[in-house]
C-alpha cells in the first residue's frame, strides 16, 4: 500500500520519509523471517507433515522458502541494498532524463557488486549458480539452462518471422483525437468491469508507470493517458486488469498465508499477458470492443478509422522499436534475451558496468537492427531493474508470454465456441477457467506442476509460436 | 499513512486486512516502547542531563513520556482495547444509522470497561486520578480541575449570550449553487496556497469526514463537498490548513524525533480553529476572499448576496442545533461540556451505558434547550468518539478554541494593522508570526510553557469572550 501510495498518490517531498519506512519495514521483515525460532519452528512442522492437509503442507513449504532465503542473507547486506538501490534509483530518474551514463555508474557498480554478493549467499544456502538463485527467486524452480534453450530458439525463430510480418503490414487508418482523460477512464473501467474487477475491492488510478499494487481485498491497479492515443493507455488497463483478476481470486480460506498467495513472476505475467495479448488483442475480442469504444468516446459510427478491423490493426502492429515497455509482442522477446545476456555476464563478473553502454549497442544491432549509439536514455538506461538490484526478472517477460499462449489453448479446449463468445463480450466462462484452474489455487502446487496439470505438459514454446503465425500471418 | 487511505481510498473491501495491519503496527509500536530496554536507556540518558542541549533534553522528556504511558499498559490490554474498539466502531456505523442503541450497547460496554481498566493503570503509573490520566494522553499537563473551572465559567456565560446573539440575529439572503465539485476544489486550493500550504509536501482529497493525516513532509486534508453549499467545505478546508500548517512546519531538524512533533491536541486545535475561526470567519478576510470566491464559482458580482457582507453573515450564523460537528463556535462549547460531564461520570463508573441515552437527553435540554428523546442518531450516537475509546479527548475542542483567541490577541498585538493586512489577503506576517512563535518550536516548550512565553499568562478564558463579545454583539 505505501509502494502503491508513493507511486499512485506521495508528493515529491514525501520521498526521504518514505524511504525510511519501506526500508524500515523491510528490515522487520527480514529481521521476523530470519529469526532461528522461525527455522525451528519449521523443522517441527514439517516432522509431523504426514499429518497435513495438501494446503497446509503446500502452506508449510512457502514458508520454509521464504525463511531459508532471508536466513541466507545477512541483515548489513540486506540494508545495505536497500540503501544502495534506493539511492542509485533515484539518481538514475535524473541521470536517464541527462541522457548521462556517468551520473550513475559508480552507484551501478556498487549495487552489481552487493547484488553478487545476494546471489552467491543465496546459491549457497539454496545449492544454485548464483544466477539461478537470482531467477528462483521470481518463479521457484527456474534455471537458467531451461531459459536459455527456449531463448535460442526464440533467436532463430524471431528475426526471419519478423521480417515476413514488416513486408505485409500495411499502415492502419489514423485514429484522431483528442480523448479526454476522463472518457478514458470511463472506457477503462467499463472494460475492467466486462472481466470481472472486483471494484469493491479495488481502484484504478494514475500513475508514471502502469502497475498493479495492494493486497487480495484491496487491489489496486494504475495506468496513464495521453490525449492523442488511447489504445495505450487502454491495453494498459486490460493487462493490468489481468494482474488483478489473479490477485483478486486468490483463495480466501489462505489469506495472509503464503500458501494464499499468488505464484511468481511467470505466473503472474501470465495472467496479465493473457488478458492482453490472448484476449484484448485479438480480433474477435475487438468486435465487441470497439462500439464500446466508439460509444465511451463518442465517435461517429460510420467511420472507417473506427471501424473494428481498423482498431484491430492498430492494437497488433509490429515495428522495430528501441524501448522495451512500448515493444509488440513479436519484437518483446527479443528485448527481453538482450538483458537476459547481458545480466548473466553482470552477475558473472564478465562484464562490468562500464562496458554495458557497449555490449548494449552490439546486442541490439544484432537481434533488432538497430542503432542505439549515443542514444542511452532509450538503450542501456531505459529500464529501473539493474539500477534498482532487480537482476534475474526480465526472463520471467517472456516466459509469461510463452506461459499465456498455453494457458489460452488450453482454454480453448475447455470452453466451447471461446471465439464467439469473446467476440460477443461474454467473457464470464474464460474468467471462471482462469479463475477455477489457476486463481484459487494460491500456492497449492508450484507453477510447473499448475502447467502440467492444466495444460498436460511443461512450458512449450510450440503454443506462443502457433498463436503469433495465426494472429500475423493467417490474415 | 495507512489511516488516511482508509479513509480516503480504501474501497469497502479493504476493511479487514487494514484492521489486521494496523493493529499489528500498533502492537509493534508497544512492544518497542515497552521494551524494558528503552527504559534503562532512558535512565542511561537522562543521567546525563547535564550535558544535553534544551532540545535534546526536550527530546528525551518526550521519549520517556511516550515510554511511561507505554510500559504502564499491558499489552494484552492494548490488543484487546484495539480489537473491541475496531470491532464496536464498525458496528457503530451501521447501529447509529439505523438509529439502534441496542445493536451496539453490549459492545460499548466492553469498550467502556477496557478503557476504565486503561484509566486506571495509567493513573496508577503517572500518579493520576483516571480520568486525568487520560486527558494528559492527548495534552500533557490538562487536568480536570482546571478543565471544569474553565467550563464553569462557560456554563454561566453561554446561555445568556446565546439568547442575546439570537435575539439580534437575522437571517442572510440565500446563497444559490449548485456549486460543482471541481469549482470548490480550485477555491480550497486556492485558499490554500494563500495560507502558505506547500502542494510539494501535501495533498487535498475527499472524505466522510475532514482530517488532517500524514506526515510532517507529506501532510494530507480532506473535505467533502456539497453542491447545494460551498461554505462548510471552504471552511472545513481551512480548518484543516490550520492543522496542515502546524505540521508543515514542524523543525525539519528533528524529523523524525519526539521533540520534532507537535504539542497535543489542545495545541493543534488552536491551529485549526486559528485559522478557520480567528481568521477565516472574520470581516476582514471576507473583504479579500468574497471576490476569490465569486470568481472561482462564477457569480454575477453585482449581485447582493455575493457581497462581502452578506458571505460573512453565513459564516457566523449562530443556531442551537443538534450535531456538534456542524454548531457554530458559541454553541460548540456546550456540546463538548455536555460529553465531558458525561465521561467522567463513564470513567468514574457513576454512569452505565445503558443510562447514557437519558442522561443525554437531560444535559442537552439543560444546556441547549433542545429535546432529543428517540432521536439517538442525532443524540448520544452522533460521535464516534466514545465507541472507539477515545475518551478524554472532547474538552480538546473547546481549549483549543480558547487557546485560537489567546494566540490572535497576542498576534495582534505582535503584527501592526493586522485587520488591514488580512483584509488585503496580506496573511504572510500573521502565518509567519504563528510559524515561529508555535509550529517550529515543536516539543521543545510544554503547552502550558509556550503559552504563557508567546502569550504571557496561563490559558484565559477572557480572551475568547472578548472575541465572541467582539464578534457577535459590536456590529
Amino acid at each position: 500500500m505505501l509502494s502503491w501510495d508513493e507511486a499512485a498518490m506521495m508528493p515529491r517531498g514525501g520521498g526521504d520519509a518514505r524511504g525510511e519506512a519501506l526500508g524500515h519495514i523491510a528490515a522487520l521483515i527480514h529481521q521476523k523471517l530470519s529469526d532461528p525460532e522461525i527455522g525451528e519452528l519449521l523443522d517441527k512442522a514439517e516432522a509431523s507433515n504426514a499429518e497435513l492437509s495438501d494446503w497446509q503442507r503446500a502452506n508449510l513449504r512457502a514458508m520454509r522458502r521464504m525463511q531459508v532465503r532471508a536466513a541466507a542473507l545477512p541483515e548489513s547486506l540486506v540494508r545495505a541494498l536497500k540503501i544502495a538501490t534506493t539511492r542509485c534509483e533515484q539518481t538514475w530518474r535524473l541521470a536517464r532524463a541527462a541522457n548521462n551514463w556517468d551520473a550513475v555508474a559508480r552507484q551501478l557498480v556498487e549495487v552489481l557488486m552487493l547484488t553478487r554478493e545476494k546471489a552467491a549467499a543465496l546459491g549457497n544456502a539454496l545449492e544454485l549458480e548464483p544466477y539461478d538463485a537470482l531467477l528462483d527467486g521470481y518463479e521457484a524452480g527456474i534455471r537458467v539452462i531451461d531459459v536459455a534453450r527456449v531463448f535460442d530458439d526464440l533467436k532463430g525463430f524471431l528475426p526471419n518471422f519478423l521480417s515476413r510480418i514488416l513486408d505485409r503490414q500495411r499502415d492502419p487508418m489514423p485514429l484522431r483525437g483528442p480523448f479526454p482523460h476522463e472518457r478514458q477512464r470511463e472506457l477503462g473501467v467499463a472494460m475492467m468491469r466486462v472481466f470481472g474487477f472486483d471494484f469493491d475491492r479495488g481502484r484504478l488510478d494514475v500513475s508514471h508507470h502502469p502497475f498493479c499494487g495492494g493486497v487480495p481485498d484491496d487491489t489496486r491497479i494504475t495506468t496513464r493517458y495521453s490525449e492523442d492515443d488511447f489504445l495505450p493507455s487502454l491495453m494498459a488497463v486490460l493487462h493490468e486488469t489481468g494482474h488483478a483478476l489473479y490477485q483478486q481470486g486468490l483463495p480466501p480460506e489462505w489469506r495472509r498465508q503464503p500458501v494464499g498467495r499468488s505464484l511468481g513472476a511467470v505466473v503472474h505475467e501470465s495472467q496479465s499477458l493473457f488478458l492482453e495479448m490472448q484476449v484484448a488483442r485479438s480480433r474477435a475480442f475487438m468486435e465487441f470492443a470497439a462500439p464500446q469504444i466508439r460509444g465511451h468516446l463518442a465517435c461517429a459510427n460510420g467511420d472507417a478509422a473506427w471501424s473494428a478491423d481498423n482498431l484491430h490493426a492498430h492494437t497488433i502492429r509490429v515495428r522495430r522499436s528501441h524501448i522495451r515497455v512500448d515493444a509488440d509482442e513479436v519484437t518483446y522477446p527479443l528485448h527481453v534475451i538482450l538483458r537476459f545476456e547481458l545480466e548473466q555476464a553482470l552477475i558473472g563478473a564478465e562484464l562490468s558496468a562500464a562496458d554495458i553502454p557497449d555490449a548494449w549497442s552490439e546486442l541490439m544491432m544484432r537481434y533488432l537492427g538497430l542503432s542505439t549509439y549515443g542514444n542511452l536514455k532509450d538503450g542501456c538506461m531505459q529500464d529501473v531493474h539493474w539500477f534498482a538490484g532487480l537482476l534475474g526478472y526480465f526472463p520471467a517477460y517472456t516466459l509469461g508470454a510463452l506461459m499465456s499462449a498455453q494457458w489460452f489453448d488450453a482454454a480453448s479446449a475447455a470452453i466451447a465456441d471461446l471465439d464467439t463468445k469473446i467476440a460477443a463480450g461474454d467473457v464470464a466462462p474464460l474468467m471462471n477457467w482462469l479463475h477455477h484452474e489457476i486463481h484459487e489455487r494460491g500456492q497449492l502446487e508450484s507453477a510447473a506442476e499448475l502447467l502440467a496439470e492444466v495444460t498436460g505438459g511443461p512450458l512449450d514454446l510450440r503454443y506462443f509460436k502457433a498463436h503469433l503465425e495465426r494472429r500475423y500471418l493467417d490474415t
